[in-house]
């Protein structure tokens, strides 16, 4: 299994400008979100990036993209028919090959040497399988995420068989059908917005299959299907993910890049001096 | 003095993406920078707005101000020749009134029941003079701030008679001539980003006075020289400013509003959480 291409989605109502942020990464320099993701997925040994965005975006992503410009293919996503449909448009420019498929809305942060896109694709290419990326999450913040049920694999702590995807579960139907043997009490595991996956995806995402929906093509459903049709597996990364995209995800992103990264003595002085001021003032 | 207008300025190098970034305001409410500034001059009885912008620019600062964008009038700074310069391009605005100026790389947080621009507004009306906003910094920021030199004014504790404006003075340039008596040591005025002014600027300002000059157009020079002609005041507000453009300036802004708002006791449970976690994972 080879994996060369990239696939972010960045067409998402109330997402489009979330690529366009800027940070200031674990290396101390500031770069937008998009420059960041695109350090995750080159980590990984992708050479082709798709951008799938909504029409007239290009321009500013190319800004936000700097020096990884001249990467980007761009692609349109017409309508906003949903995350589902988003990736579907990319379905000519990843062809017959494997691709790494990545949310414009989410940051990561490794704990190990690898970088979490570079886990991610070397468990797909050992085990030749969809692999996608999972957290321990707990239970109170299911309402923002794809959820998995499935079984850890033998002999392994970090490698799940998937049997079920669910897009934003109710506690009820989690607890249902989505507890998976040896989490901690009262935690899921939840999509990272992070998967390796085959074409396959493109057949159980084809529009004409949902022609009888007028509402958003999701992804989870196919993700679903995936796992009913072949093996696909889920990987708890030895690393963290930051959803920018809710409320105070930006701050807690930052925060979370500024205390792990080169700069993390100075961060703890700023934030130890701002909380005594802040307890004065207020 | 009837104070109706507002110019932003959002032009310079570096600056332009900036009012385009997404915070959670004071109230808990997420919001683009834009928006807390027009908020913040809105505050302060302004009914007319002018974004001075690169040519361009428009249509992404249009879709920043959400609900606001119906009261902003565009000015385009054609070449970027600094920032005196660009706030010279809305003297047609202006006209004949005074009207306050902020950068828009800035946000504020008042520590008083009035907002910080409504406190300078209500200052320069009461004077009837030009008023720069000033915020006593240490002799270390001096590098990113334009610093003022002058004199308590009898029997005030927060109002100055200005006599200099240095941009950027270095730590000697500051000691021989901006010492106020009466700041902390190692403490200077330096300008808040924020300011009440009179046409007169723009007569300072105007370009045939600097034909000489192929280097861009500093606004401190044209204040100080307004400190040389007539009474003009610096008022030591009572809040705090936050330069969103430089390193880490996002996350300190966005910090400073999470501890001072509606959320402070949720965002201090949760850097709490990701100290303690951070700990154990780095």
């Amino acid at each position: 299994m080879q994996i060369s291409k990239a696939v972010i989605t960045a067409a998402g109502h109330g997402q489009r400008r979330l690529p366009l942020q800027r940070f200031v990464d674990l290396d101390g320099v500031e770069k937008t979100a998009l420059e960041i993701i695109i350090e995750e997925v080159l980590s990984a040994g992708v050479e082709q990036i798709c951008l799938v965005v909504r029409p007239g975006d290009q321009a500013a992503y190319a800004e936000a993209a700097g020096t990884f410009a001249r990467m980007l293919v761009f692609v349109e996503q017409p309508e906003p028919r949903g995350y589902g449909d988003a990736l579907y448009r990319a379905a000519g420019f990843v062809g017959n090959e494997a691709f790494i498929h990545l949310v414009s809305d989410h940051l990561y942060i490794s704990h190990a040497s690898q970088r979490c896109a570079q886990q991610l694709v070397e468990t797909a290419k050992a085990e030749r399988s969809p692999v996608s990326a999972v957290q321990a999450t707990r239970e109170s913040m299911l309402p923002y995420y794809g959820t998995i049920g499935g079984r850890r694999r033998a002999g392994r702590t970090d490698l799940y068989e998937i049997d079920h995807v669910v897009e934003k579960p109710t506690p009820t139907e989690a607890e249902q059908s989505l507890l998976v043997p040896g989490l901690r009490a009262g935690h899921y595991l939840c999509l990272f917005g992070m998967h390796v996956l085959t074409p396959t995806i493109f057949e159980l995402l084809d529009p004409p299959a949902h022609a009888d929906a007028s509402g958003p093509v999701m992804l989870s459903p196919a993700l679903a299907a995936l796992a009913r049709r072949e093996n696909y597996l889920a990987l708890e990364l030895n690393g963290s993910r930051y959803n920018i995209g809710i409320k105070y995800g930006i701050l807690m992103a930052q925060l979370a890049l500024a205390l792990s990264g080169a700069d993390r003595e100075d961060i703890l002085d700023r934030l130890v001096e701002m909380l005594a001021s802040r307890r004065s003032a207020v």
